[in-house]
C-alpha cells in the first residue's frame, strides 16, 4: 500500500538476509567499531522547541499533553500568547536565520568529538527535512525553509566526523496515534502511514550512521515494527555496514535489545558494563533543548564534564553531550566555551580516551579520584583533581623496573617509586599546568 | 492497512449491496426526489483562503503553484508579508469570532433556499472540521479551533434544510499527491492515506445529503477508487437513501457519471438537458471565496439573480447560490441583502419554483423575456422585464375557453385575449408591484 | 517656545486683523455661502480604530478608558490577543493596501455629495498625515505607510468636491493631556505642546474648507484657546476666506458660538432653526468607524437616508453621511450602493435641494409625508413615500391659475385642482417611476 | 510654556545657587568622593534595540538613518521582516517576561562593582520608564509594561550599590529633533518640548548619583541647554551632593567640561591623566546591546578584563564594564559567568583596587606586565602573567629594610632582595593559586 514500504519489502525478499527479524538475530550483530573509538559524541536538541525555549524541550507535553497540566507552562501561554495560539505556530519563530553549519561543525569538531546526533524528529513530531508524511510540518516547509539534517550532514562530514539522527518513535500529539493508543495499540495506522514511511526516507536520503531511537515506551516493539525495520536496516539498508543504534526499540528493550545500550540509570555504580553504553548529558543541567532563561549556575561547569567523560570512558561507555542551539541558529557562547575547552584538554590528554579500553581497575580515590583506561601494555591514569602535595599515590597498578611515568603532554619520564611489593606506586609531579578542566594525565608504561 | 478502511471493506462485503462499483450501475440509480424539488441551494465558500481575501480561493495555486506564478499574487505577498511567511500561516488569523451558525442559517433559510452546501475541504486541503488525516491543518487544530461543518450541520438541519459538503478530492500542494502525481498516478499514496480514510470519516460523522465533488480532473476515476467510494455512499452509508453527488469523479466524468451534473457551460443554450442539472454562481462574479476588495460593480444585483435563477429553473437545473463569508465568521451585508431580497421575492413567486417541471417550451422573449415553469395543469410564465405597457403577449401556451390567468400574489383573475386560434394570449397586466426584483409571474391555468 | 507657534502670532500681529478673538466678534463672521448651497456631505471616519472594527470608533475608550471598563471590549480582547497587547500595536494592520483615492472620491462624487469630511485625527489621537507632534503615531510613521489626508485630498479637489478635515481636541490617553486634566485644566501642556502645533500645521499643510472640531467638551475654550485659534483662521490662515467650523470649541459651545452649530439633538422638532446647522449620521447606526460585524438590518436602508437628507434640508440643514472604510481601505460594497443610490435619486430630484432655501412651511402629510425646498417663486414638494392612489393633496401652498406643477424628471405639466379658496391643491399623479429611494419630487412653480 | 521647566526654573532662582549656568562654574565642582572610590561600575544597555539584537544597539541608525545605508541591516530586515514593519513595532518583542532586577543585582553586587548604569534612554528614544514626553515609546506603556528603570534602582540600591542612568541627549528620529537640525539647531523645539522636561522628570523621580550623558555630538551645548540644566542638577535637585556626571554636555565639550571625563581615546598613552576618568568598555567587543549572533571569539576572556581593570585604575580611571541582556530579560550567561569571575578575583584583590590612588609609577615591564596602585604607604604591584619562573623582579619601588612583601591572599611575608642601591626588589613567589583571572597582586609596605 505505501511505495516506498513496497518497496522495501520486495527489497528484503530479494537479498540473502544476514539478519532475520527477530531480537536473538538482531542482537547478535557486532557492533561497527568505529563507534567503540570515538568515545565522545555531541547530541544537539534542535525543533521548534527552541522556539519557547522555556522549561525543557517537553515544553508542549508539559503545557498540552499531562494530565493535569504543568500550570508553569499553562500560566507562561497565557501571559504571554493570545488564546487559542498554537504550539505549531511557533514554527514560524523558527527562523534559523544565523544557522551556518559550518561554523556548527567547525566547533564540533573542535571539541574534540567523532561523531553528531541531530534531532530529525523529536517528541512533538516536527521533522528537520522535508518529510512527506509530515507536510507543514517540517523544517522546509515552515520556518527556517531549509533542509537543517542534510546541511549539517555535509558540513560535519566535511570533517571526517560520523553523523547520526536522533528519531522518536512516538508523537505525543498525532492523531493517529492517539486513535492506535486509544485502541491499545491494536492498530498501526500511525505506524504504517506515518512512522515508518518517514523512517525509511530519512535512511535512505541521509543515511546516518547513527540511529538514535526514543520516545518507544508507551508500545511493544511489535507495534513499532521495530525487528522488521532493524533486519532491513542491517540487512539492506545503504547504512547497512557502519550503522549503530540504541535500544529504545519498544516497551521492555532497554538494556535488552538493540545495538548499544542508553540505560546508565539502571547499572550498579563502581561496576564495569557488560555491554556496549552510552552516557548522554546535557550541558544546560535542566533542559536538553535551548532555555531562553537558563543562568550560569544551571550549566555544567567544564570540569564537571571532564571528570563526567573520564569516569564514562573508563567504564567502556561513550559520552554524548549535549546543546541546544537558539531558533536562530547559534550556540550560545558558554557552550562553545564548554566544547572548545573539552576540545583544549583533549588535545593534550586524548590519547587517555580514543580508541582506549577500560582497564583492570576502572577507579581509585587514595590520594585524589583517579580514572583507568588503557591501551596494550600502556595503562592511564586520569587524575580529575590537583593533588594536595607534589607526590601522588595509585595503589591498582602493579610497576616493575621497566615501568615508564609520563605526564601526558609533557616528554620528561617522571620518577616514581613502588610502593609495596605487590604493587602500586609514587609518582613524583612536576608543576601541574593551568587548566580550567582541573583533570591530568599520568601515562603507565610496562605495567601490569 | 488502513483501519477505517478495511472496516468499510469489510461492511461493503458484508451487505446486499444494490450497487456494484462500476459506472453502469452508479449511474442508474434514481436520483432522491428532494433534490429536484428543492431548486435553489446556497453554496457557501469558507477555508484559509478566506484569510487572505485576495483574488479568489485559489490565491495559494495563483502564488505558488502554477507556472509561471501570477505576478499579481506574488507582489502583494512580498508587499505585505515577510519572506518565507507561508500560506498555512494565514490559518492562524481564520478567527471565526463572530460566526454563529443561527445567524447563517436564518439568513440562508430567510433566502427561500432548501440546501445548503459548504466547502468542508477545498483544494488547499484544510479540513473545516477535525480530521485525524489532517494534523493542524483543520479548524479545530487551528484558527477558528471549532467544528465549523458540524455546528453549521446542526443550524441548517433545526430550520429543515437539506445540508451538503464540498469536498475536493485533489489538494495543490499535498505532499503525497505530488508524488502520486508525478509517477503519473500509478501510486497511491495520497488516495488511499489521505483522501478516503478523510471521506469516508466525514460521510460518516457529517451524513451529507450532497456530496460536492471537485479537484477530480487530473486524474481519472480508477486513481480516486470513486466507483467503490460511491458504490459504498450508495449501498451501506448512513446517507444511503438521501444523498446526492454531483459528476466530478475523475477525468472524463463530468456530464457522464455520477449524480446530477455540474457541467452547465457544456450544454446547448436553449436547448432542455435530460439529465438533472445544477448551476452554480457567485454573488461575487470574481469570486466563490470572500474578497476584501470587492466593489458594487462586480457583485450581481438582485434583479440578475433572480433571471438567472428562473432560467436555470425553467430548463430543468437547480441553482446553487454562492457567498463567501468573512475570516471573521461573517456574512458581508451586501450578500445578506442579496439573499434577503431573493427571498422576498419567492416568498411571492415560489410557487413557480420549487416543485416545479419544465414546461413544453422554456422560454419566449415576445414582450419581454418570459420563462415557463409548470406543475400539473398550471404554467408558469415568469416575465423578467417590466412590459412597456399595460400588456404582454405570450405566444407559447395555448389557451382555451376555461384558461384563468392570475398575477401570483394577486387573486383577481387577470383579462386576457386570444392571439390567433393557434395558440397566445396577450393579458392585461394591473400595476405591476414595486420589487427590485424586478420580475414578476403570471400563472396560467389550464393552458397547454 | 514653540516656533510655528510663534511665526503664528508673528503673523497675527502683523496683518490687519478683521477679526479679534472674542466670541462677539468671531461669531459675527459671515458663513462662506458654499457651505449652505453644498447641502450634501460625506464623512469618512478612519483610523487606527478600523483595525478591530469592533463595538465603534470608541473601542478603545470602552476597553480601557471609562470606568469600569465595558467588558464587552475588555473578553474580546482577552480572547482575541495576548495579555499586554497595546491598543497602538492595531497601527501595523492599517494597511490601506486597497486604499485608491480616486476610487473613494469617484463613489463620493457619484453620490451627489459637494464636500467630503475625513477624519485627520480622532479621540485616539493618530493622525491621517505626518505630525512631527505624533512621532510613529500618525499614518506616515506607521501602518498604511501614507499621507492618507493628502492624497485623498487631491483626489477629492480633482473633482470638484469641498475638502475638509475632522480633528479631535482631546486625546483620550494622551499623557499630557491627562497631566492638564487632572491638574483641572489649568495647565496646557497639551494644548501648547501638542495640540496647536499639530493644528497650524494640519491648517497650513493641508488648506481644509471644513474643520469639524470635536472632542472640546471636557474643557472650556479658554483651555484650549479656541478664540485665538480662530482669529488666526478666518484672519491669516490659507483658508481664512472660505473654511467653515462647527461649534464643538469647549465646553458650553454647542449651540452658542463657533461656524455652523452640530447639535441638532437640541433642536425642537418642527421647528425651523435660526442658524445654519448640519445633521451628521451615519450608515451603520450602530458606529461611526468601520464595524466588521455588521448586520444589513443595523445599517440604514436607502429610503431612509433620503427621508433624512430631505428632511434636514427641508429645515435649512445640510446633511453629513458618514461611512468607515475598512483597514484595507475599502469602502464596504453595501455603503457604496447606498452613496450610489443616493446619487441616483439626486441626479434626478437634486433641483430641489443643492442651493435650496427652507420655504415657509416644512412638511406636511396630508396624503403622504411632503417635504418642501424653495429657490425663488418655485416651491418644491417631495413626497417620501407613494400615495395609495393618483393624486396626492398638498394643503401648504396657495396656487393661483399661472401655477405649474411637474413631476421632477418628467417634462409633461401634471393636471391639479385647488383644494379651497385659501390655497391648497390636488395633484393628478403619472405612474410614479420604480426608485428603490422611494422618493418623488413635485416642482410648484410659482406658489406662495 | 513648560509647566515642570517653570517650576524648575522658579526653583532656580529662589534657592542660594551654589553654581552658575557657565563653564567656568560648574568645571570648578569638586567630585563627591564615592565615585573615585568605586573603580568598577556595570553599565547596561537594554532597550528595543536588543530585540533585533543584531550588529549593534546603532541598528535603527544603520537600517534606515546613515547614508547610503549598510546593507547588511537592509537585507537582514528585508529577509525577514515584512515590508512597511517599523523599528518601532520591534518594542511589543520587549517582552522582558524573565527580569529579575533581584538577580540582576545579585550578579552585579558578586562582580564587585561598586555601581550600576542603565540606559533610561538610548538614541532610539525609548524610555525604560514612563515618560509622559514619550507616550507609547516607553517600557509601561508598551513592551514590558514595566517601570524598568524603577524595578532595577531598587534591587541595586537594596545591596547598597550606587545606581546612574544613561540619557542621550539626541533622539535619530524624533521629528522635533529632525526639524532643529534641519534649522541648523537655531530653534529648539526638541529641547525643551521633549529633552528637558523627559530629563528633569528623570531626575526627580529617580534620583540617579550618575548622569551618563551621550549623543550630545551634533550640537552645541547651549543648544541643548547644558549648563542651565547642570546648574540646576547641581545646586537644587534631590541628588545635588551625591551626583556625578560625565563630559558629554555638547560638541566640544569631551575632555573640557563637565564631570568626569569619557574620552579616554584621546589620552596619551602611558600618561597619568589629570582629571579623573572612566573607561567603559563591553564584554562583547562587538556590540554595547545584546546580539544574537555573538560568538565566543567576539567576547573578552576574563583575564583581559582583569587586565583591562587594573591598567585602568592603575592610570586614575574607573572602569565601567557593559553587559547587554536580552529582550526576555536575562543576563547571558557567559556575562553572567565573566562577571562573576571579576569578582572572585577582587574578592582577593580588591583591597589593590577600592579606594586606591594611582601610585607615583603606573607601570612596568620588567618581568612581565606589573601595574601600580597604592593606598598610603603601601603599593600595590599587579601581575597580569604569570612569571615564568618563580621570582618576579621589580625596579620601581624603592624598598629599604622595613619593608615587607605579601602575596595578597596569603598571610606569610614572602622573601625578598634588593636589586641594586637606588631601588628595585627581586621577590620570592610562592607557587601561585591557579585563577583563571591570571593575575596576582604583590603588597608592598613601606616601600617609597
Amino acid at each position: 500500500m505505501l511505495t516506498v514500504f513496497v518497496v522495501v519489502v520486495a527489497l528484503v525478499s530479494q537479498t540473502a538476509a544476514h539478519y532475520t527479524p527477530d531480537w536473538t538475530s538482531l542482537d547478535a550483530r557486532p557492533l561497527p567499531s568505529w563507534y567503540d573509538e570515538a568515545k565522545l559524541g555531541i547530541f544537539i536538541h534542535w525543533g521548534v522547541f527552541s522556539v519557547p525555549g522555556f522549561g525543557s524541550e517537553w515544553f508542549w507535553w508539559h503545557w498540552q499533553g499531562q494530565q493535569p497540566p504543568d500550570q508553569k507552562y499553562v500560566n507562561y501561554m497565557s501571559q504571554n500568547y493570545p488564546p487559542g495560539f498554537t504550539y505549531p505556530e511557533f514554527a514560524r519563530q523558527f527562523h534559523a536565520q544565523f544557522f551556518n553549519p559550518d561554523e556548527w561543525a567547525d566547533i564540533f569538531k573542535a571539541s574534540g568529538a567523532k561523531y553528531v546526533v541531530l534531532t530529525a524528529k523529536h517528541h512533538e513530531g516536527f521533522t528537520n527535512w522535508e518529510s512527506p508524511n509530515s507536510w507543514n510540518w517540517n523544517s522546509v516547509d515552515t520556518g527556517p525553509h531549509r533542509d537543517l539534517v542534510g546541511d549539517l550532514a555535509e558540513a560535519v562530514r566535511n570533517r571526517s566526523l560520523h553523523y547520526g539522527l536522533y528519531n522518536s518513535l512516538y508523537e505525543w500529539f498525532h492523531p493517529l496515534y492517539l486513535i492506535d493508543k486509544k485502541n491499545g495499540f491494536k492498530t498501526q495506522e500511525f505506524v504504517l502511514q506515518k512512522l515508518l514511511p518517514e523512517l525509511y526516507n530519512m535512511v535512505v536520503r541521509y543515511r546516518p550512521e547513527v540511529i538514535w531511537s526514543d520516545g518507544d515506551w508507551e508500545a511493544p516493539d511489535t507495534y513499532w515494527n521495530s525487528t522488521e525495520f532493524l533486519a532491513w536496516l542491517y540487512n539492506d539498508s545503504p547504512v547497512k555496514d557502519t550503522v549503530v543504534t540504541n535500544d529504545r526499540w519498544g516497551a521492555g528493550c532497554a538494556c535488552k535489545h538493540g545495538g548499544y545500550y542508553n540505560c546508565e540509570d539502571k547499572y550498579t555504580p563502581g561496576q564495569l558494563p557488560t555491554h556496549k553504553w552510552e552516557k548522554c548529558t546535557s550541558v544546560d543541567t535542566l533542559s536538553w533543548g535551548y532555555r531562553r532563561n537558563m543562568k550560569m549556575n544551571e550549566l555544567l561547569p567544564l570540569a564537571a564534564i571532564i571528570e563526567d567523560l573520564v569516569r564514562t570512558v573508563a567504564f567502556g561507555g561513550n559520552y554524548l553531550l549535549n546543546v541546544g542551539p537558539t531558533p536562530d541558529g547559534m550556540i550560545p557562547p558558554l557552550f562553545e566555551e564548554r566544547l572548545r575547552g573539552l576540545g583544549d584538554w583533549l588535545e593534550v590528554n586524548g590519547q587517555a580516551i580514543y580508541s582506549s579500553k577500560p582497564w583492570r581497575v576502572q577507579s581509585e580515590n587514595t590520594t585524589v579520584p583517579v580514572w583507568y583506561t588503557s591501551k596494550g601494555l600502556t595503562v592511564y591514569a586520569i587524575l580529575t583533581a590537583k593533588p594536595p602535595m607534589s607526590t601522588v599515590k595509585l595503589l591498582a597498578p602493579k610497576a616493575s623496573a621497566i615501568t615508564q611515568v609520563f605526564l601526558v603532554g609533557n616528554p620528561t619520564p617522571l620518577s616514581w617509586a613502588p610502593v609495596n611489593p605487590g604493587g602500586g606506586l609514587v609518582v613524583l609531579l612536576p608543576e601541574l599546568p593551568y587548566t580550567p578542566a582541573q583533570a591530568w594525565t599520568l601515562e603507565l608504561d610496562l605495567v601490569q
